[in-house]
């Protein structure tokens, strides 16, 4: 078996929204699992000097408008949910927590945190509304609920976070396949291709 | 007969270069023609206060492997010159004196500056070395270097810079066609898309 396509997302990154609706069917494609890896892209800001794309003067306006005709050309809905960018903190730990605690459930946890966001545009910062939204996909919410506010829990976001850091991780969606790195949405085609040619 | 696909390129990026060798054919596939500005990035960095690529401590590496990767993807040649970035500001001037006194050259001038630049690996940040591969494509070297020095030309490139900026243009290449704008080497499939289909 060779080895999972690493996916890196932060869920308030509507392009890892997009990427999240694609990677399992270009996984497949080549005979690859995908190890979903949330991360908060904050702290890769933080440490690149960055900052979210629609806080800068030109870029952000832009950013919000291909944000859009990207979803018209992938064929995903898509709705601005109000604060952008909202806080992820919570909905990063409850994923973390139900990769370990009900792993058959995770995938469909993520994918409705997201769409709760992005294709209902519906906030997601509160712990209450990723409690919901895991009870939704059939988590029990108490579980969830006391899990995402662990020592453990919060422990394990920073360190995961760190290690996407130091594998060289700054944007969302990022993808490392076999020790190569793929920044964005728009590096699937790419990532594709090289999974098919191995490499050039 | 439909405008022109406004084609925002500075000779320092090596996507902007990637993008020159491929605008051509998407605009004639579209019965459009490609209208080709130069430009100054470092007066977008400043205005957005973002800085090059290649100087982000995760993006940079990140960067170089992707040029040289995308290159490979797209099939073209590709050698870092040395001293990567590069003083780009003789290159764009001879590009405007060129337009402007000897307009059926400029897109050879174009493609030579580029392909020395990113194809053969050799500086062109000196303003000798410009007026060199003018000569190559058949300008008049005496008159290439008393035009890309004159106040005229000098005042055109910040006029110039400007207006790209006014225009919200803050990368390269950069592409404004019916006033969408495209950011990117790796957006010429969405462009593509939104000519055939008239956007989403």
């Amino acid at each position: 078996m060779t080895d999972p396509i690493d996916f890196y997302f932060e869920f308030s990154s509507p392009y890892g929204y997009f990427a999240s609706e694609r990677i399992a069917a270009l996984a497949d494609k080549h005979d690859r699992a995908v190890s979903w890896k949330p991360f908060l892209l904050g702290a890769a800001f933080k440490r690149e000097g960055t900052q979210s794309l629609v806080s800068y003067p030109l870029k952000g306006p832009y950013s919000k408008r291909d944000i859009e005709r990207t979803a018209g050309y992938l064929g995903l809905p898509f709705v601005w949910p109000p604060g952008f960018p909202i806080l992820t903190v919570h909905a990063a730990r409850a994923t973390l927590w139900t990769q370990e605690n009900a792993p058959d459930r995770a995938v469909d946890l993520i994918h409705a945190l997201y769409r709760r966001l992005f294709a209902d545009g519906v906030d997601i910062g509160h712990a209450g509304d990723v409690v919901a939204v895991a009870e939704d996909v059939g988590l029990d919410p108490i579980a969830v609920e006391s899990g995402m506010k662990s020592d453990d829990i919060k422990a394990r976001l920073r360190t995961e976070t760190d290690a996407a850091l130091d594998r060289g991780v700054f944007g969302s969606p990022f993808f490392i396949v076999d020790e190569e790195r793929f920044w964005g949405a728009d590096r699937m085609d790419m990532l594709d291709a090289w999974l098919t040619r191995g490499g050039w």
